[in-house]
């Protein structure tokens, strides 16, 4: 038993519960393709439910990570950091051929009626997102790039809203037309407008 | 064997799809709740999947239902007809304590990936419903109530994007806060900045 055991059982179900979701995912499943005894599994966690919370943390983890040089990019002003998160998200969704989406998002949709415990750690994890598109506002605000009488929370958690919205749409009609769509209506309507 | 069974099947189906998923409910579960016998099932559908497509039109056909009255409310104008669309909708939500969310939007995230009978079928879905959007902005548009340039097309997705993602937070805070908000950035926002 190790680290390495655990992280490679949350990375491999990770993975699969993004690509097919977390009711379609059996343990079996997700320790066959990491290549781990089923006594593994309930070494390191309680159940499946307990497993889908660091699963969780694993997609908060890897978002901190993946968004991390973007945001710190002090080159760049506020809004035009917002525009390469976009893209960057885009070109993500490019690669995976429209495929999968957001997986705290889907597990949102998916687990948000089922249990409290993961729509408490989901809600917590869209407010993260939102905290981000908030920090960015922020300092679009101070620099006088959008008003200053904008409302920044609200704001920063309907562009993570309507990006989950638009993520749905890519998936059934595979094609980045409504990210870019989303892109759009943030960029130059809701911060151009407000404030 | 009747046309009742086939429809009590499929009524019962969507319910129990729309409460916990697609993946997440066996046919037997169906059968039982409907009280029909197994047999059945297979005289009716060729399998699963072809279930999963009648119960799309299932949920379309109700969606067009229970919007009829609003949308053709001849003497209310096109945006007061959107904002009690809105509204019924939210109330829809809080009677269902903030659950379930859009069937349509559900199986496009849980199924996008998986079929791509399913995608094309609510692809189609979607379409209609930013159609029935598109129809009330043409109005709108003609009327002056917005501005005559707007892109009646696109904004119609969004509307219909950014609901979706509106209702994903909405399963996770058991709150109408992120329709509401929706709202107010769809009427006070898009559709009064554009054009």
């Amino acid at each position: 038993m190790s680290v390495e055991t655990k992280d490679r059982i949350i990375e491999t179900g990770a993975r699969i519960i993004h690509r097919q979701g977390f009711n379609n995912t059996g343990i079996k499943e997700i320790l066959d393709e990491a290549g781990v005894p089923k006594g593994s599994f309930y070494f390191y966690f309680k159940n499946k439910e307990d497993f889908g919370l660091s699963v969780i943390d694993h997609f908060n983890a890897k978002f901190a990570v993946m968004t991390e040089d973007i945001l710190k990019d002090g080159s760049s002003p506020p809004l035009k950091r917002l525009n390469k998160l976009l893209d960057f998200f885009m070109d993500f969704f490019r690669h995976t051929e429209y495929s999968c989406g957001c997986p705290i998002g889907n597990l949102s949709q998916e687990m948000g009626d089922l249990s409290a415990e993961f729509s408490k750690k989901l809600s917590d994890s869209i407010d993260a997102m939102a905290g981000m598109y908030a920090k960015l506002l922020t300092e679009a605000a101070d620099s006088g790039e959008i008003g200053a009488d904008i409302d920044i929370e609200e704001t920063a958690y309907f562009i993570v809203s309507s990006w989950h919205g638009a993520l749905i749409r890519m998936k059934v009609l595979k094609s980045d037309q409504p990210l870019k769509s989303h892109k759009r209506f943030i960029l130059e309507n809701i911060l151009a407008c407000q404030g």
